[in-house]
């Protein structure tokens, strides 16, 4: 009965389209989901950012620990359209399943926090931070951080949820790698000139290759400083690396990589939750269509991703950066494209105690306990609050949800799952010591 | 009235679409020209390729000497089509000028040629290749040549014509450099995959980064053996090069470079003449759309063509740097995709002499000789015969002729200019001892 009423809220929230990139229904979603908060006894409005809004809400039970959930009702854009089953904001159940956009990422974990908010009957005191435009990069969401930083006051932060593995395990992300993104940009004329003027004419692409080979050997970053301030592995970081266990071969194929750089379980797992990357997402210059064109090009660019661990700062590593292409030509362009900080919270703290055993006794499995996720939230936002137990957990998707793609959907019981580890968490962070 | 005759015969010759691109028109243009040339008195026939067919003839005078002339009946396609003020197979005389796609590349060329014939009354031998893919590479004009070894005997070539420069002078050039055009194509995986990964997937785009390194400095490249076999630059060429005067900051401006490897006017002539290239054309991989996208592609290539002087032969060229690539990483793809000779010819020999002494005749000025081009026309097939002397000269077009753009042009005077010229040299070459 319970549960047949939060199917339905979760039904009727998914209706609302929220596609943050076009801004499809996503204020009329923001203002359903404060009106549905505050039937729930939570005192929640609209804030305002430059971008779309976020909803915020707060419940005082008169503990002495508050929680901060983090989540966002913003979702990806439905194409490809014509490989839906069903109608993306249809919210169809069928054998089982929730099929809608959002479903997994991230509306699902987002109510079901919600909904073991109102079975709840504890002390612990809330705060909800449910952001818009997760899905374009969170680019307003330290507007309102900024603004609010003595309200978003909490002991812990639960960010959206990392759900279960492919062996239906809860996985429990005790942190994020950090983020420099940037894009580099060489132009060395107005146009591109026939190739004959090679020998008198600067090739912004041979440019770069000098700059890029600077910056990274291949197996290390050569920018000032870069490795200088990061944390050495703990023990206890080393104790879930090596509980974290992963088939290479596996891993390999679902990559769809002809090789992988390491061959052992346990190298794989270093580098994958310890290292960090400098990486090439995308370069483009002159002439890339069909057979062969003779121009030297007028420009290059090239979109490059540093992920961080912690402690390093990407404020820092972006300035060394600069400087350091600077050095070699004062003239290229490099453009700050995200900013991110690393995070990582120890197994020792109540957040993560919480977490793992509540996770334990309502899946009745070990959890998956990761130090860091290989990728990047906005967790550096709250640290910089000054909140050290940040987790992220509770999530209904699996690796079949389909996030950010045709058909994305979850189970009913993942759902009511869900609803049950939040509950339980919520219960078991209030009382720990 | 002869020029009258010449004039309708040329805008005929313009009136019949022959882009090679896409086909249009190209065989029907090579049977009206095979007709035009018997019309003319030449023994004249279409010879078939794998692509586009070659138009081939021949006049015997009784001479001693043989001149083979090459041009192309192929144009470029015509967009973008509404730049043009007039459409581009109407060949539209106004104001003295002809509009027409081929006009001055290089139907208007090609005709002076055998209107001159048509007016020459000596005894000097004539053989005619115009090919019909000119603009897509010459990509079967050696299949012809293979097989007329024999028939194709002849003193000397002359090539699609070199025009007039800003100063209405007429151009000569002694010779071509020749062309490596590779594609370099590095694959790690079979589908881009979240940069999450970067800490245990290759990415192509760094190995494709260590493998360019290796190539060029930015100043030599590092191919072994490259430099070995280049001629040393004789007086007579640095006697040419001397002479050869060009404004420096005109000429930056001209290419919309911000700056220019050499300052100086002797530097830049040398480098542009007789300096060989490692040139990049374009390169692509990932992720290159607006904003931040966080991927680890599985791909990159790199077009790249290496410009190479007398006697840098390119197929070895070429051998090595297969050898190059593959010895750091036997996985990456070398693609062939156009080799060619350096030529050069002495301005010593008799069709230099004879040009030279032509052009001053006609055009009653000092013509421009340069000892090479600073790009790649296919001399050296003909050189490759055994013939030592080829120029390209006695051409319609200038710089404002538009060639491979809207609105392409010729002067009606420039056009009777260029009969004049050529038949002038036929006179010369056939006295010259």
């Amino acid at each position: 009965m319970e549960n047949e009423k939060a199917l339905k809220n979760l039904l009727d929230f998914l209706k609302h389209p929220s596609v943050s990139a076009t801004g499809e229904g996503v204020r009329d979603t923001a203002l359903w989901l404060k009106d549905f908060m505050r039937d729930l006894g939570i005192n929640a409005w609209i804030e305002e950012t430059p971008g779309h809004p976020v909803v915020y809400g707060e419940a005082n039970n008169g503990g002495d620990k508050t929680l901060l959930v983090y989540n966002h009702y913003d979702v990806q854009p439905v194409d490809p359209l014509n490989e839906w089953k069903y109608d993306p904001f249809s919210a169809t159940v069928k054998d089982n399943y929730i099929y809608a956009r959002g479903a997994s990422d991230n509306k699902g974990t987002l109510m079901a926090r919600l909904m073991a908010f109102s079975r709840y009957k504890g002390k612990l005191n809330f705060k909800f931070v449910f952001e818009g435009e997760e899905e374009i990069g969170s680019i307003n969401l330290h507007h309102f951080v900024d603004r609010n930083k003595d309200r978003l006051k909490a002991d812990a932060v639960i960010m959206e949820g990392a759900g279960l593995d492919t062996k239906g395990r809860p996985m429990i992300v005790l942190g994020v790698k950090g983020l420099v993104y940037v894009e580099i940009r060489v132009r060395t004329g107005e146009r591109d000139v026939h190739s004959s003027n090679a020998p008198i004419v600067y090739n912004p692409v041979w440019r770069l290759v000098e700059i890029l080979n600077s910056i990274y050997d291949g197996e290390k970053v050569k920018i000032k400083g870069f490795y200088d301030e990061i944390e050495p592995i703990s023990k206890d970081v080393e104790e879930l690396l090596d509980k974290y266990d992963v088939d290479v071969e596996e891993l390999r194929k679902s990559l769809g990589a002809y090789a992988l750089k390491h061959k052992e379980r346990k190298e794989v797992v270093k580098a994958l939750f310890t290292e960090p990357t400098c990486n090439i997402d995308g370069i483009y210059s002159g002439y890339i269509g069909k057979g062969s064109k003779t121009i030297v090009p007028s420009h290059v660019y090239v979109k490059m991703d540093f992920r961080l661990v912690p402690k390093q700062d990407p404020k820092k590593i972006f300035n060394e950066l600069v400087e350091h292409v600077k050095r070699i030509d004062p003239k290229v362009e490099i453009i700050d494209m995200g900013l991110e900080k690393p995070v990582r919270t120890s197994p020792k703290t109540k957040v993560a105690r919480a977490m793992i055993s509540s996770a334990k006794e309502v899946y009745k499995v070990e959890p998956v306990v990761i130090p860091n996720s290989a990728g990047t939230q906005p967790m550096g936002i709250f640290y910089d609050l000054g909140i050290d137990e940040i987790v992220s957990a509770i999530g209904a998707g699996t690796s079949s949800s389909n996030a950010h793609a045709p058909n994305e959907n979850i189970t009913v019981d993942n759902y009511y799952k869900a609803i049950e580890h939040a509950l339980k968490f919520y219960e078991e962070f209030e009382r720990i010591k």
